[in-house]
């Protein structure tokens, strides 16, 4: 079971929650036990796991890294967007995440979030889930 | 082959060392050759893979986080933990580990930490073993 | 299909392109689809994928990883690489990348690279592939 999911980012950088597409994603699948693989298939960009409730939390999360890896720090690549390469090393472009019951086993206030640190642009998400369609 | 581990932490921040309690799952599993998942169900927890001998090394790691991501720094978010939730998404939530002949593929120097960024708590780690029971 | 890679590293800090060596394990196990997962077996390194392209861009990744993780901050551990442990953690040593018709499914301008933080040193990486060998 292996799908794309494609999204367009609105902002230079800007967290986005991808947590319902991922669920449906499992749903269709019928895969009850296993693990779900998520790949960010970009360079300027990343995936992370973080709180669903307070959009605060997210505003907080991208201004201290932006505040942390600034945007201009005389960087030798010619694109300007060095940053963005960093940002996305230190989130990862892959996560893994559990699959109980057909459901995504998330914590009560966990989203998954696609990270955008070079848009608006066009992305994409691969979802691979591996495990067993039987009870 | 799913497990869930208990924990409670006992510090505002911390490193947990939860290498003995994993591998007794992966040996309790009977998985000879795969791969297990570590899955932390919070938002200002991680997990992490780093030095198992000398406990100072620990005490830097934490140090020099909570350096870089002051537990103050004008955050949104009005539970004045948004440091722990930026801690998370840096350490991550999910890990994968080797599996070979029923044990854990470890480096000599390594260990499994769960990393508390927001404590004391009662926390969880999620562990998914896949793989073949045969040699 | 568990297989080990080795390197020699030359430098303190460095990022080592190794897509072709995973690409020749997941050719050779004859896996169509599936996950690969690599583990770095270290505690002073680490793994990440970023542009493979212009390297620039790795030039600059490190340069602002070095600047942010200074190799001296009057960390406690004697053996005097506490900078390097941090950077590990922050990496991470481990990535998943998905399979699809026997070839690693990277982005455009997506490489894998080995992260030598505490060089030079002979280091290894693990790879393990999960999945399916028929079409």
């Amino acid at each position: 079971m292996f799908e794309t999911i494609n999204l367009r980012t609105g902002n230079r950088t800007e967290l986005i929650n991808i947590t319902r597409e991922i669920s449906e994603v499992v749903e269709k699948s019928g895969i009850r036990n296993g693990i779900v693989t998520l790949f960010v298939p970009h360079t300027t960009a990343g995936i992370t796991i973080n709180e669903n409730t307070d959009p605060d939390v997210i505003i907080d999360i991208l201004k201290e890294i932006n505040k942390l890896i600034p945007f201009e720090d005389s960087y030798k690549h010619l694109e300007g967007n060095s940053a963005a390469h960093i940002k996305s090393s230190l989130f990862g472009v892959s996560e893994t995440i559990m699959v109980a019951n057909n459901e995504l086993l998330l914590g009560t206030w966990q989203g998954i979030f696609f990270c955008e640190f070079d848009g608006p642009r066009n992305r994409k998400v691969y979802v691979k889930i591996m495990g067993d369609s039987e009870a």
